[in-house]
Formats: structure tokens, sequence, C-alpha cells
């Protein structure tokens, strides 16, 4: 049975200030994934303050324009490193045979989608009884020279074509909810929530132009794939102590689940 | 035209001494680079006191043996990210558009030798206009689990797989010589080696069961495949300012040339 866990770039740094991980919550989290248990998983993490305010400031995202980009690339790029050295450190540290597997050495997109790829390193990796460790990454694209790879889209990726039992999101809010939380006092979490749910919802979200999900509006889009696959998928609050945990362990949890 | 660009683990850190980067020949070796001019360039280094004492500690290069070396295994391949995060930063520093592909993310050995694999990213990254910046790496290995592939056998197989004009072995001493020059006084550089003599040095070297050439046998015997495949390959001492920049811009300078 295999896990694919993703952690969000709110989780494992403060995405308010530039280039500051969140060591205890990447201690913590280390450790739960250590406590679960030597099962089969691929942990997938995000930007945050590492990856986000370089790719944007050097428009990455949008693509190649000029050489001058380049570096900027380059950049963005090495942050993601950087931030990946610090979660596998504190995995290796958990005693977590954790391998670095960066997407960006092997994986392009096409226009900011990802096209056929080779899983056959990361299946080799999970054979060998290691736990590779992937992210969002600033990689070459067919169309627009090069692009961002979300940590979701590739979380979304790696759990439908591995055939994974379980896709959990690890997020800085319990879940999803009626309204954003956030903004709105009587918002409640969705503990279930279908695709038919999921697209009304997105109708709701185009309509008011305003993420009204609790800032999960474009994880649960990505996530419908993995969804429709036979993926069970959930979002739980990974900044909560044991709730990543119980999830790895498949017991009840606060959060949503998003089913068919 | 392309050139590929070995830097040597004892030009990168100090083997002496554990973990410890030779911080002032990566920030000059990186000025040489950017001064070298926006040819297309792949850039391998070696391990040195980065990856080497993990790799020996844990018996990487041997193979995977039992469970406990996992974690040895991911602690080896991390040492390495650690040791590239300091090479792709100083080039960057330099404005050089560095980019850190990670061997062990999409390559393989097979008995600890290279087979086919796939260079389409590698070819991409520099008509993308980026320096792929590679190292010896700790990797999974199709025959013994994992093992060790050198930065020589990466460096060798990339130059002669892409066709490279050149092939540049930056190392701690000033090329071949008759004799070890660290051991006997009379040992003189050969400014010109040919692949026969290559074959009586590495038969002299058998017989007297240690390296007479200054440590360039393994190095010299491995890169026979790049000259043969029509590569013009150079051996220099990096570790002296200015060698490496003049054999990148196709200068005379003091070393050896390997010929068929």
């Amino acid at each position: 049975m295999l896990n694919v866990l993703k952690l969000g770039g709110s989780v494992v740094t403060f995405k308010d200030r530039v280039m500051t991980q969140n060591e205890e919550a990447i201690r913590r989290l280390s450790g739960e994934i250590a406590a679960a248990g030597p099962r089969r998983l691929v942990v997938v993490h995000g930007g945050g303050s590492y990856g986000h305010p370089l790719a944007k400031e050097h428009g990455i995202a949008d693509g190649f324009k000029s050489a001058g980009q380049l570096v900027g690339f380059s950049k963005t790029r090495q942050a993601m490193v950087v931030l990946n050295c610090l979660v596998v450190d504190a995995l290796l540290d958990e005693g977590v045979p954790a391998v670095s597997v960066s997407p960006s050495s092997f994986i392009s997109t096409q226009d900011g989608r990802l096209q056929e790829f080779d899983l056959d390193i990361v299946k080799r990796y999970l054979d060998s009884g290691t736990v590779p460790v992937m992210y969002g990454d600033a990689i070459l694209d067919s169309v627009l020279g090069f692009t961002i790879l979300s940590g979701d889209q590739l979380a979304v990726r790696l759990a439908t074509d591995l055939g994974a039992a379980k896709l959990i999101f690890g997020v800085d809010v319990d879940g999803v909810y009626t309204a954003n939380p956030k903004m709105a006092k009587g918002a409640k979490l969705i503990e279930r929530l279908s695709l038919s749910q999921v697209k009304g919802i997105i109708r709701i979200g185009e309509a008011v132009s305003t993420d009204v999900t609790g800032g999960m509006l474009g994880k649960i889009n990505e996530a419908q794939a993995a969804v429709e696959a036979g993926v069970s998928v959930q979002l739980v609050n990974a900044l909560e102590p044991g709730r990543t945990l119980r999830a790895l362990r498949g017991e009840p949890v606060v959060g949503t689940i998003l089913t068919r």
C-alpha cells in the first residue's frame, strides 16, 4: 500500500517571510512520518517562501521571455534544492531513509502540464525501501521554455500513476470549508466532499472570483484526477500535531475526504 | 562547441578534512568559468570529503547488503546535494546560469557501469542557455542495488554521448607524470600521452600495484573511451589559478593532452 503525502509550502515554510523554513513543523512532521512506520511513501513538498518569491520576481511561471531570466530560473531551482535539503535532513535525523528526487532533473511539462514521464526511478527507490522526497520545482517546458511545476500537480500525478491507495494533502487549514474560514465566521468544515460538490464550488469560485474554500480551490480542482483514478484523497491540517500521523496510519482524523 | 569540465573532489574539497569544501577554489573556478564566456558547458564535480567518507563508512560502492545501509545511502546522496549546492551557488554568484542536475534522480548503473540513459534533459538545459552542473553520486544499480557513480565515469560518458569537443579534467596535479611526482624527484610531466602509451602505463600500474602516474591512472583509464570517440581530453591543475580558464578557452596551458 502506497501513500503520497503532499506538505504545503505554508506548512514547511512561513509564507510571509522570505526564505524562512518552519523548522518546528518540519521536525515534528518528520517524526510523524517516522512514527507512521515503514510503509511505502512518497513525500512531495511545496515551495512556500523559498520558491515563490524568486519565481514571481523572475516571472518563471509565465515562461521564457529573455535570457535575463536564466539566472532567476536557476536561483528558483536552487532555492527549492535548499528547502528540499532541510526536509530530507530532518527525515534522516528521524531515521527515515529519505532520498531527494529532483523533479527538474528528469521531468518537463508541456504548456505547464505534466505529460508522460518515466516513473521507473521513483518506483525503484520505493522498492529499495527508501522514501523519495520530491517538490514543486522550476522546470523545462516544451512550449513555454520553462515554468513552475506545482507540488500539487506533481503529487496528484504521482499518486495516480503509482496507483497510490491514499493521497494526503497536509495544509495549514483544517480542510475544505463551506466558506473562507478566515473571512466568514459561520464557515463549516466539510468532512466529505464529492466531485459533483467540487464542481459546484468551483463554479461559485469562478463566479465570485475569490477562493471561497479557504485557499483549497486550486488544490481540490487538481485533486479531482486522483479521486477519479480511485485514490483516496484527504486534506488535513499538518500544522496541528498528530493529524498527519493519523492520516498516514488511516485512523479517523479531522479533515476533508474527497469522494467520487 | 560543447565543453565538459570535470572538477576533481580534491579540487572542490579538502580531501583530508571531513565535509570541508575548498571555498577559495570553488569561488575562483566559478570566476574562470564565467570569464570563459557563454559557451556550451557541462560541469561535473567529484565527491571529495563530502561523498567519500560517508560512502566508505556505509559500504555504498559495494552495493546493498542490509537495510541498515539505507540511511547511509541517503546520507551519502544528501552530502553530494549539499556540495553541489555550494558549487552551483558560487556559479550563480558569478552570473553563470548554472542548474543542478541530480544524477541519481534519473540515472542508474548496471554492476557499477552506466548503460544507456536519457540525456534529453541535459541537452535541453544546454539549448536553453543554462549550464548543467552534475556530480559523482550514490545511485541505484540493477545488479548491486546501489553503488557509487564516479564523477569521472559520468563526465566521460557525457562528453562522449553529447559529442563534446573537449573534456577537461581539473585535478590537483599538473597532469600525468612519468612517475609519481609526490614520490619520485625525477618525475616528468607528460604533455602529450597517446592511448598506446596509456596502455603501457596501465600495465606498469597493475604490475607495481601502486599508481605511478600521480593518481591519474583510474582517470586516464576511464578517459580512453572519450579519446576513442574523438573528444579532445586534457588534464590541467585546477588548483593553479588561470589554467582552467585557459583550457576552457582552448589556449595553450601546462597539462597533459590525451591523444589517439
